[in-house]
């Protein structure tokens, strides 16, 4: 996999690629209307105009207040009301009640977009200015690149709890990756991952270090809609025995039985996605699995979750297909610091440290990771019984 | 007290009645932004474009679908999204989750709207089919009236949730009740309540019936916002022997201290209402009070809360301030059947009788009310811990 | 109904009566292991060493430490432990963790019992003494009784959790009530009701006072289980417009589908009673059923539920069966205030009626109510989804 | 540390290891009523009876029926109330609900254990049985050593709800450790953890295999309740950026202001432990703190949690105070499995792998643990908001 990040979205010009950024949100945007904008669907996700508007709060707060002389606030409201979860910074509105905000409505959050996108670009027009505040502007961007992708699923869940089924782009393609899969081999031994040298990376990549590996193999594609038909026909979603115990409670008290956005009507399956409900694809790689279901289902396959490790010594071997830009791919591991890492200081530090527990570890990049936003050392990550990303798997096992 | 609802509303010419009725809904959305329609601050409450919809819902499907010749229904989906709570005609959409729908959008209902009432007045204008229906569409209008005051209330508590505090009318006045308040005694006996004669009522207003009265005096107005601040510095919301044992539990668990959209900023107490934060005025009429909390003070204050009997016999009496137009009065009954009550025969029976237990009943009616909608028999419910309509008290006394 | 209270059991010899009501509590405790004695199955139950330990803690603070000079109280901690709900006398043990006292043990109970016994009989051996506190113990004693029912209907529930379906009174006989239902009609009109005269009464049963009744009828007997069953054929827990909506609502999230302590087993049904798990008695009345279920009954039968005005009124006829001694009969009237009435003064004020909200009447008494304790006055109340009492219904019609 | 679990505890004469054992079980049950035994203060905690009779039913379940030829089981009911998780083995009682068990008794659960514990006599006087069924018996027996400190400190914890706050081992001593906390420096590398060779270990402790471990240094003693008021007095509850986002969010949900079982009176804090309520002890380690406090902690310190692998290595040295004994040491591990980790085949497969996800390992043993039951490389887990385990931790750092 090529690290592409830095060259495609951040490279030499840096107003080019943060017009680029900010360009594409509001491209995003632009297919849903301002209700679509305002709705929260649950507390895990945020209305869509929140998106655009914490993104902008981001540069507004850490870039253009600290670094723009004369710079005045949109509306001093604003950092209250869209700050996501930075205590340092102080205050903000509680993540569940993002959706009672009706005003500031999706126009006004245009303006607000295109307030601060003109101070940014005056900012960078000073080339010491743009000098200095590169690292930080490149965590803007990467942050609002994240937000793209989880603007993206929270729509997507919104709209999935309207009988409606209303399709974000209903031009959708889905992924298919026929024929079989085949498990390749790796030697392991000492090895290092995270990220090192030149380009963008998150803290939470970093320190690069070494770490020792069994000999394992790791499945040559993801997991697919038609081997999960498999696990479900056989039972999978009703046999404890397949499952750790907290997933096992949850299937009982959520009563799953199947991939969330799935339905089954007359015996077809169909799935919510972003172009509406469609008939269920079988060569597509499974996704809104949470790691409950992909560790169960490794369990009934005869396999296991490959660790982050395993995962990203493997990354740069061209045999494996569907490493981004499908799904992303559960590890067998929990979101822990690497040894010596240390947050970033000032608030930005909040940024990843302060989640290292109760997590569990995704690589790659889904069909929803806006381009360029991939790396072989990314680490994603979510709470175990989480469905609503575009989460699948890929199998490993022991040499 | 005037009954003045028939006349001035569904009057003589039904269709000028629908249009005035029908105009009126449109006419307080038109101050909402397409945001501001969709959301659902609390399960309690409904969206302002589901109101709208839900409305026009109750025309189509109880009058148009089944008297129309012809008639096609604007969307097939809209029977499923817009049924309130009608058990006999289908299955719905789940309350807490109104919100969620942001498809249809605010403008899409208003077509809704337009579709329903163009076919409303083909109808009407048939005078056979006018003569006939009245009953139904005179319903139906006083339906839409209820909406339209939950529309304020709703939309008030979802600005409250707001910290920006935006107003619906940001030109609102507050009615003010100087002076003394002033006990008018009735020699009580056996009096007659309830319907009857001509004119709209709803069929929990009947049957008009005979009760007896012990003698009584009733307060000449409602409890004022000065008032409320003495029983507040007396200790009111910490003494537990002046409440029910269910009040005083949901005084701990909410930590009521309190009115509902009370603020006190540096000792000065705000109050949040249609026209925004405003200043408390000591004068007007207290509100956005529970049950619990109005038979508390009521205790405190020495006095108690009047029967609904009590209250509509004592309405034609001319020394009565603030009878209607200012505050809902939480009175000591509970809401029951009327001796020989029955519901209307059909789905429509499912509008007021499956709600007769666990309920208090509130009478006159608010500044939220639409004009011509009130009647000294009309007979409002609440259950006794909510706080988010226009609800008031008025003190009652043994002779 | 003859009024049998008085005389029975709190007569003019008040010591004697003393000892018998509290022999009788221990009898009841005698059938119990101490492990019986200490669990709480729901927070609505209370341990029935606490019901021993409550009782006694009520002589002990309502009448033993203000009036027996040189009284010292068994452990300063039981104000504390087995206050129930007064909050004029100070704080107490939170009611859900009432079963988290595994110390004082049962037998240290036994013990406090005997201790404040024997300060009680040197008490009422002083005949000045005796005669002054007459009301006071005479409230004791009814409040005890009260817990002499709540203990059994308490122990039930927590056996009724056991697998192993312990048996209370492995002896227990069932009522049985063959033969036709028939209604008997009573003309109505201006009649009394309410407590007077002689004999202890609580205090929501005062003031006697008028009221107006319509003619009505009402049946001779309670309904039974025969009929319940015929209920349940019908549909009866699955069709929502025999439910008020409250009632529909908790039959769907409780899964309703009999009365409580039912249960099927190869078609047949059976009950969990005091005498452990036993075939259902079909003319047996039928107990463990909400005020949502016998609402719901009611309607399906064409009939309603009686006011508990028309039950009071008709108490005195001979042709009406298990008015007492079988179940407690669900009435139409929610518990309020008679008008006029004045609690008692003093803590004991807090008796009943800071309960007049939310709750419905329950007329007659139950086979788990002890022996002299029913009057044709008295008041019983519930919420209306509870079902752990012997609660049933009779039936009412217009006349 | 020696590994003296095997030897000491079921060393070559495995009948008398295991009358040792459950001689043990009944001596801590000595000490409580009935009540004390019946009781369940949290869906967490398990009632003493309980931990009695679901140890024994592990030996009926997983020896006697299968291996003792015409063994008949005590009571046909007790697999489904006594067992814990084992879904292979068949349905059981639920979890929250076993505190509502009040029959059987604690004298009948005495009976229980009485015949179990003949028939595994005579299974085991056989030499060629107690051959073969050695590993299932020792299992069993370490088995019943873990749920000996859990009755501990679920006794404790029902206690600690006790506003009389009973004693469990009135005489009980804290441990001491005065003197300046030093830092003892280990090199890293590639070293080896995990069980290897004789004596047993539970299947997660297994298999051994090689870690790369960067240079680090280890607190020679766990954190003590002096430097734990100090984070008290430097606002370590009050300060988000200490704590990890779900750390904070249960601080704040929780109300956490100390340790579990702390109690301030007039500035002096007491503990309420084994002993009942006793003045802090400043040079006993710090306990019932949560991994979300221990973290916290550390970070405030300038130090971090020790890898498990970091405190087995480390667990040999001299140098080092208080690895078992005292507290469990929270570590900064994930519990996850091993790598090439098998269960064991068969139901008690299910004793360790399937809760390998959400919770983080603890090291070491606590003042709670039975003799005999340490090891270097046991791994402890719980969930990281739990704090009534006899939990602490210990410092590491950066070399």
């Amino acid at each position: 996999m090529r690290d592409v990040s830095a060259e495609a979205v951040v490279g030499d010009d840096l107003a080019c690629a943060y017009r680029a950024v900010r360009d594409f949100t509001e491209a995003l945007a632009a297919a849903l209307s301002p209700e679509d904008q305002c709705v929260q669907s649950m507390p895990d996700a945020s209305p869509a105009k929140w998106h655009r508007a914490h993104t902008t709060w981001f540069f507004e707060q850490f870039v253009l207040v600290p670094r723009l002389r004369g710079y005045r606030p949109f509306d001093a409201a604003y950092a209250y009301l869209f700050n996501s979860y930075y205590e340092t910074v102080g205050a903000r509105h509680p993540r569940p009640a993002r959706g009672l905000i009706t005003r500031p409505g999706a126009a006004e959050i245009g303006r607000y977009r295109a307030h601060v996108d003109a101070a940014m670009q005056r900012l960078l027009d000073d080339p010491a200015a743009a000098h200095e505040l590169h690292g930080l502007v490149e965590l803007g961007l990467n942050h609002e690149q994240q937000h793209q992708e989880l603007l993206v699923t929270d729509v997507l869940h919104a709209f999935a709890q309207n009988p409606l089924n209303p399709a974000l782009h209903p031009d959708w393609q889905e992924a298919r990756l026929p024929g079989p899969t085949r498990f390749v081999a790796f030697a392991g031994g000492v090895v290092e991952i995270g990220h090192a040298g030149r380009g963008f990376a998150f803290d939470n990549e970093t320190p690069r270090h070494r770490v020792l590996l069994q000999p394992y193999r790791l499945a040559d594609r993801p997991v697919r809609n038609r081997e999960w038909l498999e696990f479900m026909a056989d039972g999978g979603y009703r046999t404890p025995t397949l499952w750790m115990s907290d997933g096992w409670a949850t299937v009982q008290a959520e009563g799953w039985a199947a991939p969330l956005y799935w339905r089954e009507c007359d015996g077809a399956w169909s799935q919510m996605g972003p172009g509406g409900l469609a008939p269920l694809v079988p060569d597509a790689p499974v996704r809104h699995v949470s790691w409950y279901e992909a560790d169960a289902y490794a369990r009934w396959a005869g396999a296991r979750l490959p660790t982050e490790a395993e995962w990203e010594h493997a990354a740069a071997d061209g045999r494996l297909h569907g490493l981004t830009g499908q799904v992303w791919q559960w590890t067998a591991s929990p979101y822990v610091a690497y040894p010596g890492f240390r947050p970033a200081p000032g608030a930005v530090g909040e940024y990843n440290g302060k989640f290292m527990v109760n997590q569990m570890v995704l690589r790659g990049s889904s069909c929803a990771t806006p381009p360029g936003h991939a790396r072989a050392s990314y680490r994603n990550f979510f709470y175990p019984d989480k469905r609503w990303q575009f989460s699948g798997l890929r199998l490993a096992q022991e040499a």
